[in-house]
């Protein structure tokens, strides 16, 4: 292995170069700098972190990180003689893209967590790396710890997936668990998470729902060897969600989560990428994933319903995983085979519009007679059937909940426009997917 | 490779031969016959089903499978130059033990399921398949479709596991969710599950905790990278529980779940490995597991919490796991790279009396003044501190509840002899470890 050295009688050096040195970057210098000898033991790999390259060097770091492996020019440390593997944790789609591609141009294997950057350019960079015969490994990019990445291209790899739906935002999960369990409004559960570090003070990426998007592009192609895009992925965020539409959800037994879902159309090649809030039955193993904890849940056609969980994000949890991908890569270089890539196809993604499910709507109306009746015949002129309608509120006012049975998304999104238009509609507010009904008609 | 045929522009193929022919060996030949070429399209490799060897050549099978494929000779098959990979699904020590060697030691990589084998001889196949160079895989063994073995051999190669907990028997876990969801006795939740097909007419193996002890065996050899057979296991089952104990339980906020746990005792090198029921709180994830679903609880001192959740039996299932660890050993075949597999020390034990947690007890007592008094003296004279206690029941008779603080197990037990000799103590029934109260001093 070039430049590796194999020294009689103890595990061989892989020498690892450090992009980046933020929370996640120093955790992983961290266990490399302390646990270099347990991890030879347990893995047959003695890791050395031979340099860390950041923007600025002056800034303050780890104790337990000497100032000599910090260095300014990330380019110079990919291309140096010395380094046989390459750690990505600068994030963002520049340098980070250049970089990562020329460390696996110089056949350097690279783990990355760049979810944004793999969701854009996933596809180009694994050919790069398959050019190279090197390994571009990012377990860390869709659910932090949890083994999410590997288990879907190995555990998986002769199972056909039929759909993946995850809970990959700890941020918008920790607020819609306080909504639940306390009531308070999504601003309140916002300013919460934000004051706890769990979201941004621009929490856009993650309430409206494009941090998701980005891990449901990169699940999809996983799922589905399909070349998706977070372009492609339909996407609605949790900001118009009500702390009532909630409670409601919760009093008809189901959970409001935020869902990454890929599924396969009637046996493919058609398949469906979207992000948005859904009602998930009580009873369905997504619905127990509370706070800032994320699950993938995996059905198969043979292996039947999995679920992955715990940790998505955070230092140690995504340095855990950065670290097992580091493994990997290093005995793969060693063995000189990389991890198998699945062959990615076009794909064919099924108009959002045509996707059939059943909904829950609230909508305020005026209190008087006949209402209902012309609400209903909206519904009907639309070919969405009524599965149950509940009256909340007594005042001149009322409110209306009500479930549908699965119906085209586009008859559903004309019913609201209707209803929009009828002046004893006040307003249409929540409208969530109800999880546990698609595919079953009527 | 030895014996690979490589077509020019088509996925190399890689000769299977399947030991065995049940339920498992079935739902893996099928997906063999019937999905060769959407695997290969999958994984780059093309799996060519040769033989199966049988022991009873005229029993009737799936009609998808062509009686020419089936034999009578295993070891001649695991013998022939046609042959590059063997899966083994026959069970049992023998002859599975011996065509397993053989297998590995003529350079065939080996797919199996079979935890008995693996709990007893584990290590030294494993050291067996290390001198040959070739893979000895068994996801299968532990949760059925459920990635467990290759996150806690790859993903967390790295990491420190701190502990593993499981759910690892879903017919145990099955007749717990009924004796909590119906309030029936485990006779009756026994009874069902062997209707249903989910426990044997002899169903000790599963309900007296040797299938879980075996498959904690694997585990915590896993984990720890310590030889550890099932003997070593401490083990208790679920026949002794009541439907009451299980009713209390679920009153105090905890289901009762049998868990198989293999734990590093302040950071080692002492462990814990046991099966036993114990109580589980409602807000651990483990609680959410239900009827036949299996879940293994990972943590690790950086990774934190994680689970693997889903089906951990039947032949689908089983056979899904099996196909991933196929396609792994034929591109490690065809790498020459075995997958790693991890040192293994000798495991040093704590004996379970040391062992410390918090306990659940019912007792049935004369209801006379006094007596709890004394009762309580019992538990003080041993050092056992009770954290809470409740009398259910208005007869003459009357049955206490205690929930006592983290005692050592040698302490409680000694309190148990003491109790049961005592003159207003009829019986000392349900004896519950509490989950969450463990290393905690009260």
């Amino acid at each position: 292995m070039t430049g590796a050295k194999a020294k009689p009688h103890e595990a061989p050096t892989v020498r690892v170069a450090l992009l980046g040195c933020g929370n996640v970057g120093s955790a992983l210098a961290e266990i490399l700098l302390t646990r270099q000898d347990d991890i030879a033991a347990r893995t047959g790999i003695h890791l050395e972190l031979v340099a860390i390259a950041v923007a600025d060097p002056s800034r303050p770091r780890s104790a337990l990180i000497p100032g000599a492996l910090i260095c300014t020019g990330a380019a110079e440390l990919v291309a140096r003689p010395d380094v046989d593997v390459v750690v990505e944790v600068i994030g963002g789609l520049h340098p980070a893209h250049e970089l990562i591609g020329a460390a696996l141009r110089a056949g350097k294997p690279v783990v990355t967590a760049n979810k944004a950057l793999l969701a854009v350019s996933g596809a180009e960079l694994a050919d790069v790396a398959s050019a190279s015969g090197v390994d571009l490994l990012y377990e860390a990019a869709v659910g932090g710890a949890i083994p999410v990445i590997r288990p879907l291209r190995e555990s998986l790899a002769g199972e056909q997936i039929v759909r993946v739906m995850g809970i990959v935002n700890g941020t918008t999960n920790f607020i819609l668990t306080r909504m639940e369990e306390d009531g308070c409004s999504y601003e309140v559960a916002l300013a919460e998470a934000q004051d706890l570090g769990l979201a941004e003070r621009d929490p856009s990426a993650d309430v409206g729902g494009h941090d998701a998007a980005a891990k449901a592009a990169i699940l999809a192609a996983l799922a589905f060897g399909s070349d998706v895009v977070d372009a492609d992925v339909h996407r609605e965020g949790i900001t118009a969600l009500s702390s009532a539409d909630v409670a409601y959800a919760n009093h008809l037994g189901y959970a409001v989560k935020l869902l990454a879902v890929a599924e396969l159309i009637d046996g493919g090649p058609e398949i469906s990428v979207r992000v948005h809030p859904a009602m998930v039955p009580r009873a369905h193993p997504l619905a127990s994933v509370r706070g800032a904890f994320n699950a993938v849940f995996v059905e198969g056609a043979v292996s039947g319903e999995l679920m992955l969980y715990g940790r998505g994000a955070g230092g140690g949890p995504t340095a855990s995983a950065m670290l097992g991908d580091l493994v990997d890569a290093s005995r793969n270089l060693r063995a000189g085979a990389p991890a198998p890539a699945p062959k990615r196809t076009s794909a064919t993604i099924r108009a959002q519009t045509e996707m059939r499910s059943a909904f829950y709507l609230s909508m305020d109306v005026a209190d008087r007679p006949g209402v209902l009746a012309a609400v209903a015949k909206i519904f009907g002129d639309h070919n969405v059937s009524i599965r149950a309608m509940e009256q909340v509120g007594l005042a001149e006012e009322a409110r209306l909940i009500f479930l549908t049975h699965v119906a085209r998304e586009g008859d559903l999104l004309a019913t609201i426009d209707e209803l929009r238009m009828h002046q004893a509609v006040d307003r249409v507010s929540g409208v969530l997917r109800v999880i546990g009904e698609e595919g079953h008609e009527a």
